[in-house]
């Protein structure tokens, strides 16, 4: 319902042509807890590298080089399950002595990565895209190496645990778990030039496995750069309990920054939430849910068409639940990394043909009792209302490239009140009447819009014509 | 109708808050051959000063500083009606010694300007709005200043009468209308630092009054960028064949670089181009030509609801008229150089809300001789037919951020097609077989476009749903 926003996002990233991704998967699961592989390990339907793989996609990743160590087949297997899923190429390497420190996992990598630049992130790492997309504003410089720091430590989950940095005139100056001063957390998330390669042999040569020894070794030389990427969204899932914190960040995410209409917050969110964090475990797939909210639609419209006052309750209540099933789409793409423009593109024009033939329903049904032009003409000025109503904001963001503000009008023009006000009716026995209600109120939605566009102009060019 | 890429255009210049303008305004007529100032010699029904100061307007300049001599009054008069119409700020200033040279008109505006960076434009040259983007993308550094600079010689007009220039490595290195060696045109178009008026008062010392005199003192010292505009439009309104040729190349303008539909090609933009030429020497403006074609087709409306064969045909006409004009509001404006979001805002708006009162009407119309659901239901098709497909492609822009492209049911979609096939309709006694004619091929048209939207995310995303 909301997800242009991000696709646009995405879009932008995507032309910045983004590096390939270098994906550390050879720990095993101990400490997590589960027996299996840890980047395997499911969270809220997906397992941990997936939601890694996704993450990266969003910002335009498509190569992806992943080291393998512990449980090699198992990662593989699903590793080539991915690959094709997400329609990107996934180079495995094994890392032979994985178990020495993350150093040793990286440094299986170099042969494939040869002189590009990569990005570097941990498989068990939950990223929010823009921690990505911040490294990309600003690659690292030959022989440099890009590391996103959170510099907000308080809000860091598991803090005793965590590799902290101390940066200094815009270079990192100290990275280790130790540290007596420090101003910063290593999210995990790299955007590396080869540099780091001859700086990790260097640390094997003194004995020194783990990535944080690379880093500090080209920190030695001013060649580490941080990118302040306070304030976004990062957990490191080492334990049950950051599994279990991911998963109550996750879900938590549902219920904020959204654009919601009033009926979507009080109503329907709280239901559709619900109903995400149960659909979200499952294999359903968001296009699946939008498909589904689209058919419930269909059948209430052949029940309202029918017509009589049974059929008419049990339209209203799948009216409801259609329009409550239509927010879970977006949910779900959201709690899975699948948010996608086809996946918007599809909500977006079945909703306008769902809203079609409710009113088609409706208007046939009343038609029958009472004829004439009348109850027709009110099933064509509901009908291109509805429509319009979408219509015009799509063409104020167009003009003004910007999106209509969530104003009031925003507010109550969402397709969520409508489809409750049609429910109602059909509930109580006065379908036509709401229909004529709703389509009234878009048309006045409209014009209120279309003045507001005007005056913006205005502001914007100066020129009235 | 094919407004929006300019007016995106157009927002993205005016986030750069573009510097105030310097208009050299002094001159008289007489090599024109008017009577009046030249700057208000009138082409297309509006001054050439005018069009200069739409030309900043559009990309995004607010201050205008204009130096004015002879028939000072006149001008002073012209511009406070501009200054209004246009909603910008206008100073004038008077040069003295305006006659010795453009030099010594320039320097009159030096105490209105202080420090600040600023256009220099001659009021009688046409520019392309894209030359002064093209100076804004790389601003002059402090004390120097650049020109734009058109390399394509052979296509200039009147080459003998023209400034010519000499680029070295990215630098000018000579200036003058007689220099044996050039590589390209002065343009009359600056992007100054105060250091120009420097410049100018030590020619001035040395009797030289130009503003090419000034540039050459720049120049030596290493300080005038040329910035290559080739390929853009511009023209030096200087003589009577200059003004008949600008009138020419304007109008010429209106034949190319057009995404019509297959009507608008062969059958509505020959008339409205032809309509456009006599409105835009009239005080018409384009929303007026919009609200006219709106008019009409309410007229139309109301003559095909009446039914019966005289009132079709009369329709059938008038929705060809209004067809034809609703090309004209765009041409009128584009000629004018007063093409506003509102006005794309409007036109779009008003169309929809057209077709709707027409799809109305002749179902009304049938419905008197043909009672029950379907012709209503067929009305109800064609009305959301008309507005998705004008939706979908909106929607398409939105989430793949480029313009649907201008394939064969980009062309088809246009409402040209569908208003001529209603017309005929309504000519021949069929207006409600035209209707459902255009209504199912409407549809057809949003399915197709709807999997090519889906096809294409595919494609961008990599991460199916």
């Amino acid at each position: 319902m909301t997800w242009w926003r991000c696709s646009i996002r995405r879009q932008r990233s995507v032309c910045a042509e983004p590096p390939p991704a270098v994906i550390l998967a050879a720990g095993n699961g101990a400490r997590l807890g589960v027996k299996m592989s840890k980047p395997l390990a499911p969270l809220l339907g997906q397992s941990l590298i997936e939601r890694s793989l996704r993450t990266c996609v969003t910002v335009g990743v498509r190569q992806f080089v992943v080291v393998v160590g512990q449980l090699e087949e198992e990662v593989r297997a699903h590793l080539g399950m991915l690959a094709e899923r997400l329609g990107v190429s996934i180079e495995c390497v094994r890392a032979e002595r994985w178990f020495l420190g993350n150093g040793a996992s990286t440094l299986a990598a170099a042969n494939e990565i040869g002189n590009r630049s990569f990005f570097l992130l941990m498989a068990d790492h939950l990223l929010d895209p823009e921690i990505l997309s911040n490294l990309l504003v600003d690659p690292p410089a030959t022989g440099e190496v890009c590391l996103a720091v959170d510099h907000g430590g308080q809000q860091v989950f598991d803090l005793d645990d965590a590799t902290k940095v101390r940066c200094v005139n815009g270079r990192l100056e100290g990275i280790g778990k130790d540290l007596d001063e420090w101003d910063g957390i290593d999210t995990g998330a790299f955007l590396c030039t080869p540099a780091i390669f001859a700086a990790l042999e260097k640390a094997q040569d003194a004995g020194r496995y783990f990535l944080s020894h690379g880093i500090a070794e080209l920190a030695s030389g001013g060649l580490v750069r941080p990118v302040d990427v306070t304030g976004y969204r990062w957990l490191d899932v080492d334990t049950p309990e950051a599994l279990a914190e991911a998963e109550r960040r996750l879900l938590a995410s549902l219920d904020k920054g959204r654009q919601d209409g009033f009926i979507s917050r009080w109503i329907n969110r709280p239901l559709s939430t619900r109903l995400s964090k149960y659909l979200v475990r499952t294999d359903v797939t968001p296009n699946q849910i939008t498909v589904s909210s689209f058919l419930i639609c269909l059948a209430a419209s052949a029940l309202l068409a029918l017509g009589g006052y049974a059929a008419g309750v049990v339209a209203g209540v799948l009216i409801v639940a259609a329009s409550v099933i239509d927010g879970c789409d977006g949910e779900v793409a959201r709690l899975k990394a699948m948010v996608t423009a086809r996946g918007a593109w599809l909500d977006t024009m079945l909703d306008r043909y769902a809203d079609l033939a409710i009113t088609v329903a409706i208007v046939t049904a009343y038609a029958k009792h009472f004829p004439g032009a009348l109850p027709w003409l009110a099933g064509m000025v509901a009908v291109s209302g509805f429509i319009l109503v979408s219509y015009v904001t799509k063409e104020f963001t167009l003009r003004h490239e910007s999106a209509y503000p969530n104003d009031i009008l925003d507010r109550v023009k969402h397709r969520d009140l409508r489809l409750l006000v049609l429910s109602v009716g059909a509930v109580t026995g006065f379908p036509f009447q709401a229909l004529v209600l709703t389509g009234v109120f878009s048309h006045a939605l409209v014009v209120s819009i279309m003045v507001r566009g005007w005056r913006r102009s205005l502001a914007l060019t100066g020129a009235p014509g």
